[in-house]
């Protein structure tokens, strides 16, 4: 099993949720949507794109995100944001640690930027005219780079 | 400049391509198009996953994978698919090098599992449940851990 929590906070998409939904059953991740989510769960195209994996998923959803503090007590929080000073890469995942994502539209709700500015991580985007990644994609290059450090592997060779 | 080439061969699904150009806006790589295409490049959801990214994309549209070739001359050629019987993190990437990707419902054609054999990786998936991941993630998982290898960023922290 490979030990985080991903979380999903608002998602508007239902196929990003859903590609979400199937990244988590390949890496064995627990996924958590914070109400209010912009499609319902048994909407076509959650399904379609989480594929036959829905029904491995382990899936909770919360009505509010101190809900989910309540139920789940997460030890490390880490939020994924263009609003991040710090990268990705500078990192240290441990088993249990927890990623957190914005919404599609509107990233983060607002008072997260200054209650968790110390845990704000952006992936870094070298291209000129780049902004912002996908939800689903940012979720993958994420949750593989925490299991990429895990796992031991991958190596650096600079320029 | 993230020097990198994306190749998707026969991509069938219109939102996946188009958020993989805005990833390759995002990193700056160049990204090519094997034909046949299972949707129109001007179809609504390439352009709607792209955003306004699309016009900044550095995209070719090749004929065959022999056109392909015949146009770029790729120095070093990798290729994701899960059947590969090494580890995307066994990679160790250099500029200039070209990351080819099958499509969503067949993966690569069949004789290139042959043909480049010793070129074949796989994004490890230590889900139970595991089978394959969603084209755009794939590629982004990929292209991101090209790009921390090359920006020697990242380390790690066996179990």
């Amino acid at each position: 099993m490979t030990d985080f929590d991903i979380v999903l906070v608002h998602p508007e998409i239902p196929h990003n949720t859903g590609a979400v939904g199937r990244l988590c059953v390949c890496l064995d991740c627990r996924l958590h949507l914070i109400r209010p989510l912009g499609f319902h769960l048994s909407d076509h195209y959650v399904k379609r794109a989480g594929l036959d994996y829905w029904p491995y998923l382990r899936l909770t959803v919360h009505d509010s995100w101190e809900d989910f503090l309540a139920a789940s007590a997460p030890s490390r929080l880490f939020f994924l944001s263009t609003h991040g000073e710090r990268s990705l890469y500078e990192c240290t995942f441990q088993p249990g640690d927890t990623l957190v994502f914005g919404s599609e539209g509107s990233g983060l709700p607002k008072p997260f930027y200054e209650s968790y500015r110390e845990q704000l991580f952006q992936i870094p985007m070298p291209g000129a005219h780049a902004r912002s990644l996908n939800l689903a994609n940012a979720v993958s290059i994420s949750v593989y780079e925490a299991y990429r450090q895990l796992s031991g592997c991958g190596g650096t060779s600079p320029l």
